[in-house]
């Protein structure tokens, strides 16, 4: 039994990691299409006050993505290229945003069945260097993250009672 | 006084890093060109063997560059991002081989004046992991580099005597 939101956890890692760990209350298959359906991605990815578009989606090994945000603050975009596609178990792909161009980390996410219906997510970036990772975790990541997770909730809370 | 070929070091440093050292018998601004002028790379980067097109190239920080060869192994593609463009000092650009799509390491390339009109190149890769830094110097990348310095002094002898 779950009561609302889960708590999103944030830490750094050893030199030159983030670790994040969510808990969704939707089975893992179903979870795991929420970060791999481009149908599904734009309804969650990201803060409210942004609009995601999917300029390049090519989820398979070597395929490349690119998403653009357009919201209150300008207009963005983060690209990288999937390098692992397990369903419903691993999603490992390289993360850059635009801004800062050339600066790329790799984000392993897991996806355990916690055999309750719920899932843990467990995200592990990996950067070149401690000033990176250190600059990442300054950035305000964590706000949006939880927000943004935040939605996936509403929308596999939706998906359930639909 | 320098007397033919000069000598290419290639070696680990750390756990995640490989060294590079090359002498030039020619003016610092004359190899900083030939590393940023797109009419002047394919005349020698890459093995003799191959022919190279530059399908991307925008040496500013930032900008994307993309090389694709050809010749008797098939085709190939390397690709990244340049992060420093400081003439006639540093270039730093990302560097990934399409063949491992996803894995992306970062070249720091200085340029030093030696004072008697030769020039030190030192190109410092990062890797993100101590398999990828082992991976790359097990894949041959002292010949093919060795081989690419070569055609780089025969081109900047033949820009001294024409």
């Amino acid at each position: 039994m779950t009561n609302g939101t889960e708590t999103l956890q944030v830490a750094a890692h050893g030199d030159r990691e983030i670790v994040a760990e969510r808990v969704f209350n939707a089975p893992r298959e179903r979870v795991f299409q929420a970060f791999t359906d481009p149908e599904l991605i734009p309804q969650w990815w990201g803060r409210r006050q942004d609009t995601v578009t999917l300029d390049k989606f090519d989820p398979r090994e070597g395929g490349d993505w690119r998403f653009v945000t357009e919201g209150p603050d300008g207009t963005g975009a983060f690209r990288g290229t999937f390098r692992v596609i397990d369903p419903p178990e691993k999603v490992e792909q390289t993360f850059e945003w635009e801004g800062m161009p050339g600066y790329i980390a790799v984000d392993s996410a897991t996806f355990e069945d916690l055999g309750d219906g719920r899932t843990k997510v467990r995200v592990r970036t990996l950067f070149h260097t401690t000033e990176e990772r250190d600059g990442m975790l300054a950035s305000g990541m964590e706000i949006g993250m939880g927000e943004s997770y935040e939605r996936l909730d509403e929308l596999l809370a939706a998906e359930t009672s639909a």
